[in-house]
């Protein structure tokens, strides 16, 4: 083993609000010895996620915090160096929950690791719209949103690493695809790149003019990623029978006092006719993993899915990037490029 | 007019958390002219809601705040002294959002304003068992819960003013009624006098094995009105085609940070299958007010629903009552009594 050397950030102190120097640390790591049925992963991509930054809370009850000492919680993309398991050999790419770090010890009957059976396409896109985002995407719009040919489909956050990916799909299905983001520039990416129908800048004003205007026939199904005034706007333009899967509702995030608070189950329940609506996670799905992956990256293999990449070089850019995704300067996937060549 | 003294509860200044005194204050009030259309009610009794709470704060969005110097809002039971109306004569009984104060002056085209039609009930139930609450409890458990004879329906906060006619109304439609609450005396008061089958304490541990062994052929309906824990119990024991009304969350209204929070809706929705849940309005179903309000009177009139009732006497005690109330000191419905005999 001692032909690695293992490096990771972790968690010296809990953030009081925004994250500062001297919260996490990148730090040597011990690997440890492998057991029966181990392996050893190198890591080269890390994704980083907006759940990240909660976890580092001191959480009750939501999830598993990280603890002081510990490596800081993600999902990568790696290679088997090592492996006293059956079921990897050396050579072998999966996915898994390494964390941020770049090796990584795991027991083969870990379900949360994933092999990838087709590298053909780049590897950092298991980590996107051939990942955990595009499952959630694909899981979402297919099993809640059961669009039809000729609907009208309305994703939020279009330009994001699940809308973007939910919009090219509701294109290939036949429908009406319209966006919503934040932003000139992101409106055009997502017309112009990913081949939306439309896009609407929600900072630009007019939302509900703008949103009925390129909804001429209303809004079949919405995939919810934001909640507040954009899922108002949306609900006065659904059609009898919509549907809508509710994958997050970021706006409610920044809110202090949930007396004030509309989620989007509030908005949506309160209608004189409520669509079909709910909340659900990827997990749910977890028994067709591997076959939307497949599904997904033969998309990207084809070019008939596209997306954006925001690349961080080096575990040691991670937390900067980090800090940056939280403030939303990432333009599509952000990813940490750990094993550099 | 002169022969009627308005005074009225006003806000002063928006409380920061706990209510304090200066926050709220006893006034008189003019009473404006009757124009065309308008009637004068004389409030005989006031209800006391947790919503009013929020009302005082800066909302943005969520509903009107109360304004500075404003009156208190809330509905009220009263008589109708003077009508310029054709549609309300002189000793008139109504339900209205008079607010806080003794004397209100309405147009008859208001929709909140509400004839009562058959007073052989005592007046203030029109805001308790045969008002809103009631309404609210017989909307959500029918329309969305729809429960069959034989099967069983959970209710949280069961000795609540909507929790306690669900249960009721269960148990008269030959299901299984199981309530949960917060302590010894609430549970029997649930058992013992509304006539559920089973109550659990939520506080004395071990809510899981106790709601398993109250609901033997686990849930079908469980309507819902305080999310967290409770709802993370229930939901190992929903069948297959549960239903859950939604009809509020009130444990999640002290947690402060959001993204923390469990809603019912992320709980239910994140389960492998998922029940048909969601939030609703009572004003959903606003079209059936006047024939679910005679229902409920005349459940309460033949003495089939039995509710209880914490009354303050007077305006001057209103600010009091109104904080034991958020507080939890009331049991039953909270009513202030505005006309003294």
């Amino acid at each position: 083993m001692g032909i690695y050397q293992n490096r990771g950030v972790v968690l010296r102190r809990r953030p009081q609000g925004e994250l500062v120097d001297g919260d996490l640390e990148l730090v040597d790591l011990p690997i440890p010895e492998l057991g029966d049925g181990d392996i050893l992963v190198e890591v080269h991509w890390l994704s980083l996620d907006p759940y990240m930054r909660p976890r580092l809370n001191d959480l009750k009850g939501y999830a598993e915090p990280v603890g002081i000492g510990d490596v800081i919680v993600g999902e990568s993309v790696g290679r088997v160096v090592e492996s006293k398991s059956d079921n990897y050999r050396v050579g072998d790419f999966v996915t898994c929950y390494s964390g941020w770090q770049k090796y990584f010890v795991a027991r083969d009957s870990d379900e949360s690791i994933h092999r990838i059976v087709d590298s053909e396409i780049p590897l950092q896109a298991y980590l996107g719209a051939a990942g955990m985002p595009g499952r959630t995407a694909y899981g979402g719009l297919m099993h809640l949103g059961k669009p039809k040919a000729g609907e009208t489909v309305v994703v939020s956050a279009a330009s994001g690493a699940v809308g973007s990916v939910v919009g090219q799909l509701a294109k290939e299905l036949g429908c009406r695809a319209v966006g919503i983001a934040g932003g000139d520039a992101k409106c055009r990416y997502v017309t112009d790149e990913l081949g939306f129908d439309e896009c609407i800048d929600y900072k630009s004003g007019n939302l509900l003019e703008n949103l009925k205007a390129a909804c001429p026939k209303g809004i079949d199904v919405y995939y919810e990623n934001v909640g507040g005034d954009v899922t108002k706007a949306v609900a006065q333009l659904l059609n009898p029978g919509a549907r809508v899967p509710v994958c997050g509702f970021v706006s409610a995030y920044n809110e202090k006092d949930l007396q004030q608070i509309e989620t989007p189950f509030h908005i949506l329940g309160a209608l004189e006719n409520p669509p079909e609506h709910r909340f659900f996670l990827v997990s749910e799905w977890d028994d067709q993993h591997a076959e939307t992956t497949q599904k997904l990256a033969g998309k990207v293999k084809d070019g008939s899915l596209k997306y954006r990449e925001t690349i961080a070089e080096g575990l040691e850019n991670a937390e900067d990037a980090f800090k940056g995704m939280l403030k939303g300067k990432n333009f599509g996937k952000q990813l940490v490029k750990v094993k550099l060549d």
